[in-house]
């Protein structure tokens, strides 16, 4: 597949739809790292390492040195949002990052402003935007997002663009009639059909034109079999949804753990506080069932219940997500899991996570910006389901059930990398009973 | 290999050093379930899976439905201690499980009575027991355990036996010259070198007879080329060290999924509050350190600070215990793990693991009993590191690195069962580009 | 006073409008404790102490030797329930105390029968009773209620009742019109006015025959004019509201903590799981706004942000309360607390409370029931705003602001007992100038 | 008293043996809040309200507008240190406060340079400073501290000066015959005893001369009758010890509120992780016996097991401080409670204070030095252990038991206030029986 796969040349334009706190993180930090002042920590790209040949260690280059990725670089951003604020300002407002930070870096930044979003408030009750597109249809906003990336990539000499939802949460979906083919949708796009949200109207412009789209937020958005189909029409890499950050990541890491060990599981409290806009919006009943419905599979998915009733069945899983200004961007969760061992006796573990949700955020919109790229240059496309490792709930190729273990999502992703550049895949360190039988001192 | 595994004929004798209270709560937690009376909940070899062929839940067995197994039905205990105490005596001492539970199968665990131990208060200063073999030297000693074991096969009428260290940790030993070689450590137990703890003594008189010893305390026991030496000559399966209960499970299962995140990580201060006879051994300090050593490795071996230095180049690991009789059998482990993310921003994660030591432990026991059964019968012989998963420290084949990933490990394990079946390995379920690119609705 | 106060002669009944987990739990804790199978714990009445005379420890007699407080051994108990089920039936059910502790006073829990409930489900929408009169009008539920007095006294043989309200929080009410004054309520009562809720009726019926009546849970109940004329005209104590049990309780002891050290608080999160039938009524929006009126003032009260609008002004409090049937009666909260000292800078305190909510609430039943009568002999009427101690939301005589601060409820209720008995307030060991400057060694 | 208070005329010296995190975080504070940078927020001194009079809120002055106290504006800082570093260098070296708060009053803190230290390693085996006092005997360098003070008064023009010890906790020691007396301890300053430590050294030189001293460390130093006659002879104020900051400060609000509610304690169990200069020389277990020993007493003196032995008498109390450099002056705590109830039901409780050492300090050193002063000039003198309320193990007049119940404290301190002012104690709002049979609606 090497030679197949075409080269990062020229740049890369990297568009976000809803320039905030997330997308206003990457950006700041992607622009720090170039300029040496800080380091993309967190990024699998930038620091992560893949393992090659057998044996551990024997090879093991950086990641962005065994794949072709665009470089930091040849990176270029731009975007959508309500607010009129460049990205400066934004980031400023979103108090994530060090002032003293965002000063240094403050003329980079405030060049980036966003263009006139697509938004409506009945998607997004708590949000008020100031700066949005009058379209008369939806099909005329999905027009004027085509010619804002042309212009985009015009105006900045691009060569390549990818769409990374970093928006808002929108008020539960389910997928209907009009989102079955392309023909429905592009008909609801022009009779303004209500099942139509403003993040499928931008997927649908990306897509239609070849750009790769990844959602960030539990929505709907690509996850439908109208754009699943135009992605196929167009070659073109799409991914969701719902980037995987404190909470859930934490539940994917520890519950197949719990399951390697054959310990039962029946309760699983998991509560957090946030005071970011993202809280904001969750603060609203239509809004937070999307993301409810987003966190609650993966246990089931990881544990399954079906496969071990004895030590999942009784599983009770509750989440709560609560608005707490005191915390801004400082996200916090608490888990209590009930679990059970030996003769069913009960155990309980609490986790207590301060997180901070950009800061957890921006390296995964990094990272998929980029392998989204990555994936059109090596001729991929479709639903990119090796990039479930940074998804809450992973879009899956038709019918197939979605993997959460993030331990499975990582090796997926690994031996993804590794096909690509046809190199074998190493070997799992079995030992069989003719290397023990001789393996002594 | 299956034509030439050997059948789980007969009954096989659990034999254990130190019947406390994990020893008394897995027998009683097996005669239970025996008796249907409860479930042996976290034992992978009686509650877990194994995925056979390709494909998600394709061919999905019990593991002891896929390996032969000795059945709990053909399982018969015995062991020794420092106190005189039957085994429902021990189990009701220990106030682990519930009385009425105990009461139930009283019978039974009164007819487990333990042989006089082999014991030097040197080794564990904080015990002090009574039932205590008077044998002139260390070498006597071992041909005294040896007698012990042949008589209870005799008794019994069983045709296999395994040995599993369910004892005190002992003091801090280092490997020294008399553990160099088989010669050197037979004179060393027959002029009662210093150096030989009693442990060693087990193992010895276990292995020199061709039966399975694993050792479940940090002690170095088997980890001595001596024994190592002589399980070759005997082809005798060891392994060892330290079962893997609370707070380092906890510790192996979070720091590989933060690894995989990139996620950096500066501090892990970890402390464990426990009251039963475990921690009062580990109050002393020759002992704590013992048990020291065996925990602290663990983070560097996953994090591998020198492949990722900017990552875990700086990580300050801490560990403490404290005996704290409030508790009895039910430690509690708090971690506190600062980690830092995007631009180095720190983060924090905090995890109170209210567990039951016992509980814990006792399926280890299990399952580490049967599976060296099976290795043996399989032909495998000396250090079965394909067990790591169920161990804190594992000792590993001479020069080999540890792999303390329970993910991983869990993976070898599995591995290692495939190929005593001459089963296909399942395939990574990597999407490569062919796949990818025609995987569309 | 002493001579006024009439004695604890003949048996005292204690009524419990809902005979579930707290009742159940507190009436078999009294009847073990009677048998000397356990012990009062929690309970002020039987195990605290008080001091009198002047300086440390020099007079310190347990409470229940300084007043004349009915002994437990004449106390005889019973109530209505919405189940049929007796006592023994009831605790079982609850699974909150152990069933051999249960099995050992079985006879005597098992003679102690609800009577038919007065119950409508338009105020407790989780619950469906099947244990219910069937009265016309709430008036005749009242004259019900009285006769229902009347035949447990003559039956029981006892000189006295208390009642303590242990049945369910009802869905949230304002005071209206009706509440106003005797006559309007008595006509509301007739024409089964819909902002009376069933616990009125009892309260009503109590007091208009001169029980005593206390409020365990958040429901307006006799926190209304009405109620409160009438209890001056029978002249009969009453008291309310909310038992304060755990995370309320925690709250009140570590708020005024902060406030004396002048920590600034900027932001209180308080989450609770729970998985009895508290909880299951909790589940519904209305009976849970009751409850977090009932929760949310507390702080206000101790911190006064319009004292300190420095340290409190800025005080966002946020509560929830979340079904979670893994944990049945073990009750669990989790607060984040947001500080901030020298210079504004932030600090956090978080608080794991694992407890059990009808342990909690059972000694406080008690107490209640034993100073109210004690109230009633001693010739006190109205509101007994000294027992808020005991509650969540103290109903105070009108006009009044609450004291939610423990430490100075505690000092009240004392030295109300001492007022009581004509002792002599104890000296505050306030350091006089005079005593310092003659102090040394 | 007020006639004979002398007035707060001219400035007030603060001179601090240790100029480290929490004198730098002091001195930087006070300076901020004088310009109007920042608030003195924790500081009862400057934050805090006192209520005169009946009832409440009725009359409520803030303390410093109530009682003569020197102005922040007129205070200055000097003190010892074992370091040359200037206020600017140790503040900044402490990364306590931000540094662009630091650079905003960066002037005001480079002209505070500390003087040559008197220090011993033997007594604090993990420093090892380099500006030290080279002296022959300990009696000299008493006279060089007097003479350090002397010059300090005239340089700064000031007309009074207390001492507050801010330096490091030393190695424990015990009370001996060297401190019995003033001659026996002149003697042994003279003759190098080694049973004096630096400390008091320093607490000689100030009470020889009439200068206030306040030890905030778990030292002896003021704690011994040598030390008390002399402040008698002198008619000086003396006070101690330990500064009552984070876990100890939560325990002394907590534990009152436990035995307030009657619920029984069995083990209580308190870890300390921190990485500042405190977290260092604390590793040393010399060291650590001085601090522990400190904190140790308070849980007995607040719950009196001897009083209550069904509920403390088997009070297990585990104190545990590790140094953990990650957290610098982040310092943070984790207790378990483990607690009982009705009929013995255990409970627990788990806090985390995530504070910060200096910031919670910082107000304590400041409070000390104003009310020492305030002390001296109503003419009162020898241990002022009304100030117990900021301390961990206060020094009592000779044979009196401490108290450590942080409300009891605070209501001394305030009663002590209102003694030196002439006001009337408020009346404890007891509800009498006339009160209560009178007052309804």
């Amino acid at each position: 597949m090497k030679e197949q796969m075409l080269p990062a040349e020229g740049k890369l334009g990297i568009l976000l739809p809803g320039l905030g706190a997330v997308a206003s993180t990457m950006i700041a930090g992607v622009i720090a790292s170039r300029k040496g002042l800080s380091k993309p920590i967190g990024s699998l790209t930038q620091t992560g390492h893949i393992e090659l040949g057998e044996g551990k260690g024997d090879r093991y280059p950086l990641i962005k040195d065994f794949v072709p990725l665009a470089s930091l670089d040849e990176v270029v951003f731009g975007g959508w949002d309500i607010y009129e604020d460049n990205v400066y300002q934004a980031a400023s407002h979103a108090r994530v990052l060090d002032q003293h930070l965002l000063n240094a870096i403050r003329p980079e930044l405030e060049t980036i402003k966003p263009m006139k979003a697509v938004f409506d408030r009945d998607y997004v009750k708590n949000l008020d935007g100031t700066f949005i597109k009058q379209s008369a249809t939806k099909w005329e906003a999905a027009q004027e997002l085509i010619r804002d990336i042309e212009t985009f990539k015009k105006e900045n000499n691009v060569s390549r663009v990818v769409i990374v939802w970093t928006g808002s949460t929108e008020k539960y979906l389910e997928q209907s009639a009009v989102h079955e083919t392309i023909a429905s949708f592009e008909a609801g796009l022009k009779n303004n059909d209500a099942a139509i949200a403003p993040s499928m109207v931008y997927a649908y412009a990306a897509v239609s034109i070849g750009v790769p789209f990844i959602n960030g937020a539990p929505n709907l958005t690509t996850d439908i079999p109208a754009i699943v189909q135009l992605a196929r029409k167009t070659k073109t890499p799409i991914g969701g949804k719902d980037f995987k950050t404190g909470q859930t990541l934490m539940k994917t890491i520890v519950a197949p753990g719990l399951a390697a060990r054959s310990l039962g599981v029946n309760g699983w409290f998991s509560t957090n506080i946030l005071g970011n806009r993202d809280g904001l919006v969750l603060d609203d009943e239509e809004n937070f069932k999307t993301k409810e419905v987003s966190k609650l599979g993966v246990l089931e998915d990881i544990l399954r219940p079906d496969l071990h009733p004895d030590l999942y069945g009784e599983l009770y899983h509750k989440i709560r997500i609560n608005y707490y200004p005191p915390h801004g961007d400082n996200k916090e969760s608490w888990d209590n899991i009930d679990i059970f061992g030996w003769l069913n006796y009960p155990m309980q573990i609490k986790i207590n996570f301060l997180c901070r949700d950009s800061i957890l955020a921006a390296p995964i919109v990094l990272d998929l910006a980029l392998f989204a790229d990555l994936a059109q240059r090596a001729g991929m496309y479709g639903v990119q389901d090796w990039l479930s490792f940074y998804l809450k709930s992973p879009q899956t190729q038709a019918g197939e059930p979605a993997e959460n273990d993030i331990f499975k999502q990582l090796n997926t992703l690994k031996q993804t990398l590794l096909g690509m550049m046809q190199e074998q895949t190493p070997q799992a360190p079995a030992v069989n009973r003719a290397k023990a039988t001789e393996a002594i001192i």
